[in-house]
């Protein structure tokens, strides 16, 4: 008799885009049911969440990080969910340490946006920065919306507090650099703006020699859904119409493009492409890169 | 600047099947080109396999191996290819060390069929046994066939002196069990008889509780080809005609049954099910299993 094996595997994988390598980060999970989509009949999703291996009672979206080393530098997009305070989140920092990479090597921090998931793991319980050297790199328009009084409500509270707290733990240590339009933000890093989902919610898209990798974000929340049917916005939208135009945009951008492309809740590790499926679309996992992946 | 990070991540993914833990276990990858179906133009396939990730030279196909924890016993199913002499594979030894599963700590090993890529890692460079304590358990027209001297040909010698050498490691301490029809092999573990790409290709299902997964070892090797076309066999089918009936009825039989089903040379971690594509199927990788494949 044998116990189960304790050994448990780090949520990494690595693959090369051009030069640089790429490790998806698995910060854990979110559970996202009828209330996510309020504005949809959950019923006629059944059949697009009903599989083998889920049922449609909630869709089970990956929370994906990707650290990004290149030109010698380390370089961090989005943060995970550790401060949150949803359980089922905040195991990026375990991660990275079992793959040898110390916060204080973090040369950047890139964030798509403030939400909890996210930025939830750029500070600690003591509100000090987690990576205690790295730059963060925002768009302007998050940090003027997470920081608009007027916005505050309620219901936002939370999330405010929340974004608030990730943004000081670097600008009060004079580490906090915005940006307002497309650019390089980092060696090799390019920003894309991708409105609708928030105000500021950004894409980073990797080029090194001949490669690239577009780091989408959060264009899509339930995978399954809104490939096959782009209509379908999501609850935490902050505008939904926004949010529509820009997903179909990239969407049918990836397949014209062929782009790589690699997002925060698609399946892990959440690196793959994006194919025509009828009136919509499906992503496909990218094949794992056994050169880079392994022992 | 920091060095490239050198830590690297094992091929190792777990999930339950009921109380059964299966670890997909990365032995690898085959590069299959053209002269792996000769019987289809190789320029048909080129929309099927040329993506963003990927060219239509050849397909990177994974090699797979399942190690499944039940009832205190650790059965593993295939052994990889590590003294095949392909230098692509053989990593299966190296990943079970780095989650802590010893050889000697392996109760069975069942074999689906007696290829290098499935049997080249059941024995070391000296012709031991890899797992010195394991029954290794195989069908009888499996073992047949590969001592059958009549079929010996300079074309398969190899193959046949790599079956034999994993065989007598096994049977030479008395550790070998052969069965010849569909029957519990081992505790919740039920063999398949998948006749066609050898003569005794065998698939194994482990049953544990309400929870069930069928190991299907090789019915497709291409997926994106076969999964698609499944009228398209591998030149590896030692009787192509039957490895074709057994392929289309268990494709067929995955989507009316809603089976979960993994393969050994399913996109790693190889564990997925069937879905209708047009005339054909498609596979679709499992969801993470978050609940047991992390730190």
């Amino acid at each position: 008799m044998h116990p189960l094996a304790s050994g448990q595997h780090p949520g990494a994988q690595r693959r090369r885009i051009g030069d640089a390598v790429v490790t998806a980060l698995a910060d854990g999970y979110l559970d996202l049911g009828p209330q996510t989509v309020p504005a949809t009949d959950w019923n006629d999703l059944v059949p697009l969440l009903d599989t083998p291996f889920a049922t449609a009672d909630a869709y089970r979206s990956s929370i994906n990080a990707f650290l990004v080393e290149t030109g010698g530098r380390r370089i961090l997009i989005d943060a995970g969910g550790a401060q949150s305070g949803i359980g089922s989140l905040g195991r990026l920092g375990s991660t990275l340490a079992a793959i040898g990479i110390g916060p204080e090597t973090v040369d950047a921090l890139l964030i798509t946006h403030l939400h909890p998931d996210h930025a939830g793991g750029a500070f600690d319980e003591t509100g000090a920065a987690t990576f205690e050297r790295a730059e963060m790199i925002l768009h302007t328009g998050e940090h003027a919306h997470w920081h608009d009084d007027t916005l505050v409500t309620d219901a936002n509270r939370g999330y405010v507090e929340l974004a608030r707290k990730a943004v000081v733990a670097y600008a009060r240590e004079g580490r906090l650099t915005l940006f307002d339009s497309d650019s390089e933000v980092a060696p090799g890093l390019f920003a894309e703006f991708l409105p609708g989902h928030t105000p500021g919610h950004t894409g980073y898209r990797i080029e090194s020699g001949n490669d690239a990798l577009l780091i989408w974000g959060d264009i899509v929340h339930i995978p399954p859904v809104q490939m096959k049917r782009p209509e379908i916005g999501i609850a935490f939208d902050s505008d939904g119409a926004q949010a529509e135009v820009t997903r179909r945009r990239i969407l049918e951008r990836a397949v014209t493009e062929r782009l790589k492309i690699a997002g925060m809740h698609m399946p892990w590790p959440g690196i793959g492409h994006v194919e025509r499926d009828g009136t919509g679309y499906r992503f496909v996992t990218a094949p794992h890169d056994y050169g880079t992946g392994h022992p």
